[in-house]
């Protein structure tokens, strides 16, 4: 269970397969040390980057068992429950719970779009039903819908619900999202799109759910630092850095999957996992 | 399994429910029978209307299996497998196949959108690994992509996948699929909203899927019927009160869940189902 | 101006130009011969196959005069009045009225979106501001809104709005803004995709503004001719000629300007008009 | 014509107006001196805000008139002239040079969304066909078509282009826009919403084309002085100023309309313009 306020850099990360069944498990293990030893403040298992939505229950809570054992409390995990079928988000909730995790992390159901009205409820009965604190993620270019600041506002004054993870790349959206800080300090507002973490920490944000993180986990926890000590000049370089990080690697073909295979393919090219 | 081209109305059912995870088994008999007796050409079972993506793979299976035994081959029951985890789709056509469904039908993965050669593989491989005949659906509110026509021409060469129900509304698109039939005549093309059944049966489609056929099923089997000989009177007439059912039953609120809302809210109210 | 109800195929005519500023005086008379010689029931001059919004006001009123000359009364011609500019609006809609063009018609304005309460307000001044009746024009995808159904249905009841032509593509929206002769039979509603003619008139629709007329006008009045006749075998083999045609014309390269390119280039290589 | 990088503040000006064909030209010249004295490092008349899509030619050219006049070189006017008709682009662009405006500001034409080759076609011609530099207009949400980053940088060769406004608010690809700048120092980044221009300038922008400096110029020359100074603190402060300012002004109704309407009524209260 999150003990504080969750900071810093917290990668979504990529589930190392050797089939569309079957876990890389040591390809799992180099990538979770990997990133431990990049000093991230936490792991965010089976998000997008993880490609949760498209792994089998089963698979789901090898993951999430073989990363908290692994992990052993040295940082908290973050486990993605999102799911049109809410019985199984309880149960992977419940699952995690049992494992160690210490979150889950939520975009709205995503066949049906839901109004603003279904998404508190949603978010509501999440945080009741199960045991874990709830992290949102507003996620509109998979979910087909934004969830309004306004929604977000009075879902923030929920204890159970403790931050949010803003992947919209809508800066005007998140810096009014930031402003729920100004009533509730330790509700943690993280940043999605690597491209924005420099800034969206210096002007006041807790952290980012950095995909590029999966690769170069340090570039990324020293541009976090970087921000939160004011260092403007490093913030440039080292944001450059991963801008030019990121036209490399999420830039190949015109799909919405692109940057996933992208991200495999050079994990796999670094010799942390298996090809698939 | 399917021995003859489909055509005629195939209703997407409703899935009666108590609550979340309980199946409302009267209600779902009196359903099945009202259906039965409209004289509808086959059911389809855990799709949009029936909120298959919502659905426990548990209240999934026992809905086919109850519904497969009722039925008991007097129309052929086809299966909703669309799901974001690949294996569950397999898992739920093999299980459909063995409690005796005819066919599965797939809107295409729905949290990442695919590309469409990436959407070709997909329903490819879907055809491939379990037993049943593939319905495609187009239904891109939902999915966020449209089946391009050269895409279901393609997929339509292939033995195995026997049809598609466009739910896309756009009438130019659904010409040019009807349009793939010069080249296999017995491919069936359902028309997926309610308001163009009359029309598109006139003009060479197979049938429709229509919501509204769960409440009134033999409005929308005449409605066929009209069509299919011509009748064009009678056709805009049926029609007409096909239009007037659904704005009195769809127009609701604004939120997408509006048209599963307003028909469960019609068929609790004429006896067939539970409140939720 | 307009004597009675609107019925019939009505041409969106295509705008030739020896360049960007030069109307291709020779190819505009041969091609409103051509459409003339194909029996439609009017012309319609700048709307978005005519180029009317990218045109100059000088431009826009020599291709409205010199068509009003040669047309002489002989149909009723259409003129698109739709600009962002209410001003140019009002002044083109009164030069066409001394020009003698029966009738205006206006897509919303498209650079701010407006809302639906606005587009009534946008209408209703249209009407009020200039002699001409308006003709609405539902373009969801140049103008970035729908015209709502209950937003038609209030227009409708202005006695200066006589019709709308739809291009949307969506049946479900058609069918029901269809309805609205239900209470007005003299309201005009017209199909704007091609590919829909036949079963918009077969269901009640009162013609078309089909972009393919400018090639081949006589096979869309034919077309209109057998749907008004019900003889749906006929409607069926045009429909199929037509679904042809625009598959040859309107599908190379991914432009949204690619139909009125494909429609140019075919016009030219017809002899009727020149390369631009 | 422009000397130098354009760097600060360049609010997009309120075009005040007594009815929607007469400038109000004491609002105007009253709100021409507000700006100056809030020391804004230049003026863009006729863009979004402005409403300069919907006035008519006559009161375009009266606005560049006038404010040109009472600005009289103290700071560089950027003129607005996207439109749909491109021989009106041309015209008021050459016009705006004889007043002694210093650049044109151009949208993508926005009825026919263009691919990004037509687009680098269309910027291409504007540049060269007057005689003023050009400075790129991203907006999406009016337009429909994004510049692509390629598009973008292939622009950003020509040197009579000079710089771009991005108002997608996507954080992402505006860090990617701001690196052209590795290429050529000179090219102006500046930042459309109001709620990004700290980080936005703290990161490496130019400025910013902030519509809310209408109202209090001064605050947001502040916030971009604090910005170029790197004071975080200052920034962070002013920045929720400008947040606060925003969400009091832009968000009465749902309408696209709604931020223009807001400005002007709040420049209403605030005794600069008339009411309209």
């Amino acid at each position: 269970m999150l003990k504080k306020t969750l900071r810093g850099v917290v990668p979504p990360m990529v589930t190392p397969l050797l089939n569309n069944d079957t876990l890389d498990v040591k390809g799992t293990e180099r990538l979770v040390d990997h990133l431990l030893k990049g000093e991230v403040a936490g792991l965010f298992l089976l998000g997008t980057t993880g490609e949760g939505t498209n792994l089998s229950p089963v698979l789901r809570d090898e993951l999430v068992s073989r990363v908290c054992s692994q992990v052993a409390g040295r940082v908290p995990v973050l486990v993605g429950v999102s799911d049109t079928d809410f019985s199984e988000s309880l149960r992977l909730a419940k699952r995690a719970a049992e494992l160690g995790a210490s979150a889950v992390v939520a975009a709205a159901p995503f066949y049906f779009a839901l109004g603003q009205m279904e998404l508190v409820a949603y978010y509501t009965r999440l945080a009741e039903r199960q045991p874990l604190p709830v992290f949102l993620y507003n996620m509109p270019s998979h979910v087909k819908v934004m969830l309004d600041i306004e929604t977000v506002r009075v879902l923030a004054r929920n204890p159970k619900i403790f931050g949010i993870k803003d992947s919209s790349a809508n800066i005007a959206y998140f810096n009014n999202i930031r402003r729920i800080k100004n009533e509730r300090a330790s509700f943690s507002v993280f940043m999605g799109p690597d491209e924005a973490l420099g800034e969206a920490v210096l002007l006041g944000a807790d952290g980012g759910v950095c995909s590029g993180a999966n690769l170069f986990p340090r570039l990324f926890v020293d541009l976090w630092r970087a921000a939160q000590a004011c260092n403007i000049d490093r913030v440039r370089e080292l944001q450059e850095r991963v801008l030019r990080v990121d036209e490399a690697v999420y830039t190949m073909g015109r799909d919405a999957t692109r940057y996933v295979k992208g991200l495999k393919c050079a994990l796999n090219l670094m010799g942390f996992v298996t090809t698939r």
